[in-house]
């Protein structure tokens, strides 16, 4: 029986002097495990998408600034806390628009603000614990949103995600994959039906891989097959990560997850969006004040197949995200439950971490 | 001012002694004009997708045959027919499956059964004449469908297509694309949305190649941003193509139709199919009896990208068309006027070319 990645997405060697990731450019064509040690090899990973997905951001650039800290050579607070500070700036100008990275790294800051009166190896050592719990926690969120979300399917079900919500998006078994990993270990004998998320493709490239790896039976499918297997009965649910919601329930997630909603709504199948409760903004009232990236054209005339596939002349709109109206969302599945409509009452329990059903 | 492509989808040479297309398989890159002179070469064009679309297919097809009949020496009727009808054979042979290739070559073989007791040479020049009625009855059904589509859009709305049913699928103006260039000629500005269309990309090959050839405002986006450009109100009608109809009005088209027809339903935006009456299958009565042909999956994980994109291991799902549901067509637009539900009194009507509206 396949059991799964034989590597964690992020984590520290045994020595405790350089980041471990799978090189996610790579995947799936050749599995690349990279040792990072300096600051520069950290931050250029991160930039290039080499580890990629918020949570396995935010835990990579904590365990990143431990390292920063370590190399850290003072005994004197106000020094260590300058240069930690500077450290921190560094790694969070890889993706500033990646709120994850900027989360953790304020956690990682937070301690040392908090250490004022400790040694800086006493310090150092938070920092190490710190980072620890920050993948531990992603882990714990991971594998409670897989529990509800198991909770809403059966054996042998079809179901449909879309991007990469998965492993290599996080510590341990994704968000939207995490019900068919835990299903998977439990015999659920799933069906899973991957889109392949153009223009970056992560859905052939990551999702149906880490699925296959798991043993977890998977089929690629282009984005637009996503109507014909839903009308041939394949799919029973769909499941997809998110990168914000607001307080009405409408959720950002990868471009085309609203399509794939109005679909599942059309043929009457459920649509649950699997949000870590840290993805619920709280400043925001609906979607449309959530800012939608537009990004270069050429990642659709161009960029994978190597030669252009479009006229000279024609334009492209390549917008990377959009938004999925709540009236579309059967269920947003939280690490504190599961928030059903209307989600103006439902969400705030999720924040204040109550149990919800 | 742009004025669309300067070549002919399909022509004869002014000698009459070749075929002239352009190589399709290198578009939009290349311009290559073919000189086809040889049966094996009209043939490995046809077979090899070099000429493509239905009506460009049946157009193809019976010059073909006319040039194989042409290069026929002898006088004896019997010996006549019998050489024409081994050459329709063959051609046929290229793609089994394409309606139009062999519809063409059973109206070329009448005229020849019909023409018993006329001379060799006259028979050839009835042929002449019959392929080039084919073709003129192309442009003309095209051009039909063209100024029935018109007349459902306002100058300046925004168009979505899918795939190619365009001029590189006939002889001229294409069955989808009819409405923009009539209106473009008409100085309607529209702005034309074409998904890209995987796996195949026609939509990014051909589509927005010979619209943006045409001086006509085309924007090619993934098949998953249809979702945001409609809620972004960018579109105000859906134009497809189609290549069999129902008689309940099920329509079967390029894979991934049936998904943007839910869309523009949920967006409440008109989705027209643009069908040739030749397309009504009156032995159909609905499009569950419509076979899908599925092809291979390396079309999805590897064609263009001339590496693996998806890891060993992974199925592949890839249905080449799928099957529109007659509720969510608004209209079916063909050369002898526009059906509207219920389909199976409309329908009839456009096969006994009644003018409806």
């Amino acid at each position: 029986m396949k059991t799964g990645l034989t590597f964690d997405t992020v984590a520290l060697d045994d020595a405790q002097s350089a980041l471990v990731i799978i090189d996610q450019t790579k995947l799936p064509n050749e599995e690349v495990i990279l040792h990072l040690k300096t600051q520069q090899e950290i931050h250029e990973a991160i930039y290039l998408l080499k580890v990629r997905g918020a949570p396995a951001i935010g835990v990579a650039a904590a365990y990143g600034v431990y390292l920063a800290a370590k190399e850290i050579r003072t005994d004197d607070y106000e020094t260590f806390a300058l240069e930690f500070a500077k450290a921190a700036a560094y790694l969070n100008s890889a993706r500033p628009t990646a709120v994850n990275l900027s989360w953790a790294l304020r956690r990682m800051e937070k301690i040392v603000k908090e250490s004022r009166g400790l040694s800086v190896p006493e310090i150092k050592e938070k920092l190490r614990a710190e980072a620890v719990e920050i993948q531990e926690e992603d882990i714990r969120i991971c594998r409670s949103i897989g529990e509800y979300g198991l909770s809403l399917v059966k054996p042998h079900d079809g179901l449909l995600t879309h991007c990469n919500a998965g492993q290599l998006a996080t510590s341990r078994y994704g968000t939207a994959t995490a019900p068919m990993y835990l299903g998977h270990e439990r015999g659920y004998d799933f069906h899973v039906y991957a889109d392949e998320t153009r223009p970056l493709l992560q859905g052939a490239r990551l999702t149906a891989y880490e699925l296959e790896k798991a043993g977890i039976d998977v089929t690629l499918i282009c984005d637009n097959m996503a109507s014909t297997v839903m009308k041939q009965g394949k799919i029973q649910a769909v499941f997809v990560g998110c990168d914000r919601v607001a307080m009405n329930g409408d959720a950002a997630n990868k471009i085309g997850t609203s399509g794939v909603a109005i679909l599942a709504k059309h043929y009457g199948i459920p649509f649950y969006v699997c949000a870590p409760s840290s993805t619920i903004d709280e400043k925001l009232t609906n979607g449309a004040q959530i800012p939608i990236e537009e990004r270069n054209g050429e990642e659709i005339s161009t960029m994978w197949y190597k030669q252009k596939m479009t006229a000279d002349g024609v334009k492209t709109f390549n917008p990377a995200f959009d938004v999925t109206d709540h009236d579309l969302i059967t269920a947003i599945i939280t690490e504190n439950g599961i928030a059903r409509a209307p989600y103006t009452e439902s969400l705030p329990k999720m924040l204040e971490g109550t149990q919800g059903h």
